[in-house]
């Protein structure tokens, strides 16, 4: 990719991680992905200051991640769900696994994910939607959106 | 996916947000794939303060994402290059950034990617790797590894 051209100032990158740019953050997501949604729960997984979990949780809902949902009444209480915004955060998820799996599990990953669609153990694999190709930064160049100039 | 069964204690996505889990981690390494590999320019690029940087870049060295090699003698001068690990977050840096484009551009992503294999502008998918659909959270399981029990 070049670096002379001029780029845009902020990117998706730089603005998705002003939402999720923490490991806290992603952690919760990953709770929220395995089913663990009370405030209780997750911060016994996770072993979580509560402040940290509070403010966290505060700002995924915020920004529309989670939906803080009452499950229970006097006293009310309540648990996060993802929203379609957060679950569409999955597939990066997966792809910064299948890194750790790669780079940082010496050979034997933690965790096998089944493919329900197909009945397969899946490895994700992030292609390009014209030609299903595996993206590699050596193949890839970019442009400024004519929209964004 | 279920919430009942036993989780090994640190996940792959665990581990890799102790090398990757930071935002000026995350966007050091963006610079990079655009070929940014200076401090200096980084450091204008980004502008972050030189301390953090260098932080940054130091964990980076150690855990093998960039390397560090002399450009220049008299003084010595150094650049920061990905190495074959660090260039394999690429795929999951695209999938972060179609979910920014997708979610916090309303409508207009500020940067387009061309596949130079295919020609074509390019929208990052990931997908099973066994049968080439794209992965979702409600399509999965998973099951502890066999050998990290």
């Amino acid at each position: 990719m070049q670096v002379t051209k001029h780029r845009p100032v902020k990117d998706s990158v730089e603005r998705a991680l002003s939402q999720v740019g923490d490991s806290w953050t992603f952690l919760i997501l990953r709770e929220a992905f395995f089913g663990v949604r009370r405030f209780d729960a997750i911060q016994r997984q996770l072993e979580v200051a509560p402040s940290i979990l509070t403010n966290r949780l505060r700002k995924l809902v915020e920004n529309g991640l989670l939906d803080r949902i009452p499950y229970q009444e006097r006293p009310t209480r309540f648990e996060y769900r993802l929203t379609e915004k957060g679950r569409d955060l999955y597939p990066t998820i997966t792809a910064l696994m299948s890194w750790g799996d790669r780079w940082l599990s010496e050979g034997s990953p933690p965790l096998t994910l089944i493919h329900l669609l197909c009945g397969h153990e899946t490895h994700p694999k992030v292609v390009c939607d014209a030609c299903s190709q595996p993206l590699t930064a050596g193949d890839m160049d970019w442009q400024p959106s004519k929209t964004a100039e």
